[in-house]
């Protein structure tokens, strides 16, 4: 099978034919969702359990909704800030939580790194569910399905994306998935939201929107993270939606097919204007959620799958 | 099929008929509760999830085990009070789940008319578990329930709802439902605590308890609901209980053989004496509670029959 | 078959031949949860439902898990502080949940004797998780079968329980099972974390570590329990570390042999150095937290094989 890993740390570590394989899979599980019959045995006497040491309820739906229609055990626990103030905590819960034979754990953290150091410590399959401003690689999956649904392809694309940069592991991961997929990457926004070192990612920059979307095919804008903005610089809303928030005349300089996108929550009216959201004809932002479901059942598959495997070796 | 809703929004869009229908398979799984084998599969493979913008321990819990019980897949999304400040918000939040193509949706909302707005964004169908002081239909239907069993119909009684009913969306819902089956309805409490057009209802007002028990059937003490009461007149509760609290001097007014239903959760005291809450001769109260399992099986069992043949179709 | 309880409510209750039972079949789910099937059918088409009045994530998720794997239907109930003010409210709150129908009803409560008074109230099977200094039943279980896998017995051993006994649920249970299966019990800890009737339990107290391990075959560590010490003294952790903080030169006085266990979470620094505790050789922590759904699972089995031949009968 063309898909050899025991983790899904990040989009880093994958080669461009497990991405397709992934979203072949995908594709497969957002045709049974849509159907009657979307409840599957690919997990079954399997035990899932979802550690969000970071609130989010989008996210954290979809990875339970995909493991219980799989038929997985699925358990949540509530991980309280208080019980991750020292890195030892984190490694003690790790330990204590393998002790169970959990076969698939999806964690959240809010430190960058913290779930490579969790997989490290544990005898099952690791998902990333996004940490710190690392990665978030179900994210940037759902994404490429969803392009690949709309385009047809992921290669010799122009994708923008567009706004804060700085704080956002889904773009970190956007930018790893699509350029292994040979598609070309603008990243614009502000020069304080866009890493001094980006220019080495193989990436254009802009930082004025109608020049970086001129041609689009692809608009991601990202949401301004002003929670992570700790100490730096906050720019105001009403300037940033004036140079940085998508609206129809921002928009008009992309290709006429060009196609919206968002990985929400959205501040409406900061980063994009409503209207865009609400147009069918332009935004995929619904059946990005709805490709987030296939995605995280057809990540799990595989990983359980090779789970399997290596106990049977 | 007697049951041709998509929806279980409130017991005003129900038939005589629907309502039927709604109770005798309800009655059908309340023996089934009772017996060693209550796990079906009518809901198997189904997608259930619970959206409480209100907590609510006690009707959230009910909901859940009918789910499990017949086979469902069932999620419950934590809806802090933050994600509710706007009415878009609760549309987006629609919209997302909607993409993860769940099949039930249950929702409790604060506000009256929150859960039929957000039945028409979404291809599910939507179970209302309470709104504002609009609706709480299967609260309804399961004190109609309840008095069937013990009176054997529901036609021809004289049913006397007592206390808070200005706050109370399980006094509308079962005003809808008796009056639609031919029962007798008084509403009983203080002038602040009766909605000023109540006599428009088909209802008798009264504001003695003497008077309004007298002869009933039913006795059907609401809860006072303080926490609904912004700015309005908050009586004292040692004042209410002498002229509102249900105790044996009151009771005595009614019929010999009259029962005793509360919503829960009581407080003793106040609007009921504790031990007549207590009196398993008078008292149905748990009787009330083990029936709501039973027709939120019910009332899920016939949604997804329709969700079925809709698609089908 | 040799385990004839109704209810789980404690150690005190069990027979000799009834703990063994217990253990063996909790062996059999320990092998079951290490391989590739972990998953029965022993509680399908059962209601479990978890009220912990108290947090523990951890012992939630192992029960939470033991009753996935045993295919139960699972219901968590988030019981907050504020519903627990009065007793009469928990008999409320269990009268209501009874009414439900559940079978398997996995309690924790911070008062002593609270599960107990809630077990005469229902008709389902109900598992005591940890009672206020009471009991703590799976707890003395786990550990009795992580003993008894290393030392291949629980009788003749000496084992040495250390630390806040008079806080301490687990100390109880350890006592009560260590007691019945003929081991030799010593206490060791400050004076004023020993209760004073400690001496007429059938076991040695000690003040000083050193003597109080000379040549035990398992050393115990408890954790300090100082949000259980209202009002008392509460000891310095630097101080406490030195005099009865398990360190290599304190154990060094066990039989070479010894293991050590703490039922977690750990206070690293304050009842036992770091080091110790991650020591594959001499501490099994990690397997009484895997034991600890292996007991679980036995427990539920168990108590709902005897509860189907009660209502058979």
């Amino acid at each position: 099978m063309a898909f050899r890993q025991r983790h899904l740390l990040g989009i880093e570590q994958l080669a461009p034919d497990e991405i397709t394989t992934l979203l072949d899979l995908s594709q497969h599980y957002a045709e049974l969702n849509r159907g009657p019959d979307k409840h599957g045995d690919a997990l079954a006497g399997m035990t899932q359990v979802n550690m969000f040491f970071e609130n989010s309820t989008r996210t954290l739906a979809s990875f339970e909704i995909a493991g219980l229609r799989l038929g997985a055990d699925v358990m949540n626990m509530p991980m309280q800030a208080s019980s991750i103030k020292k890195g030892e905590t984190l490694i003690d819960t790790a330990l204590t939580l393998n002790a169970m034979h959990p076969d698939l754990l999806v964690v959240r953290h809010p430190h960058s790194g913290a779930v490579n150091l969790l997989a490290e410590k544990v005898n099952c399959a690791v998902l990333n569910a996004g940490d710190g401003r690392h990665e978030h690689p179900t994210q940037g999956l759902l994404d490429a399905l969803t392009i690949r649904r709309k385009k047809g392809r992921l290669h010799r694309l122009t994708v923008a994306i567009c706004g804060d940069i700085a704080h956002s592991r889904v773009a970190r991961s956007n930018i790893w998935l699509l350029g292994k997929m040979e598609s070309r990457l603008r990243l614009v926004g502000p020069p304080t939201l866009i890493p001094s070192g980006a220019a080495d990612w193989g990436v254009e920059v802009y930082h004025d929107m109608a020049e970086g979307l001129r041609g689009a095919d692809v608009v991601m804008m990202l949401r301004l993270q002003k929670e992570r903005m700790d100490g730096g610089f906050i720019p105001s809303e009403r300037e940033y939606y004036h140079r940085y928030g998508l609206d129809a005349e921002k928009l008009s300089h992309a290709a006429p097919d060009a196609i919206v996108m968002h990985p929400g929550p959205m501040n409406r009216g900061v980063e994009i204007d409503g209207t865009i959201a609400d147009d069918i004809n332009r935004s995929v932002i619904q059946e990005q959620v709805e490709m987030g479901v296939a995605v995280r059942m057809a990540a799990m598959d595989l990983l359980a799958q090779n789970l399997r495997a290596a106990r049977a070796a």
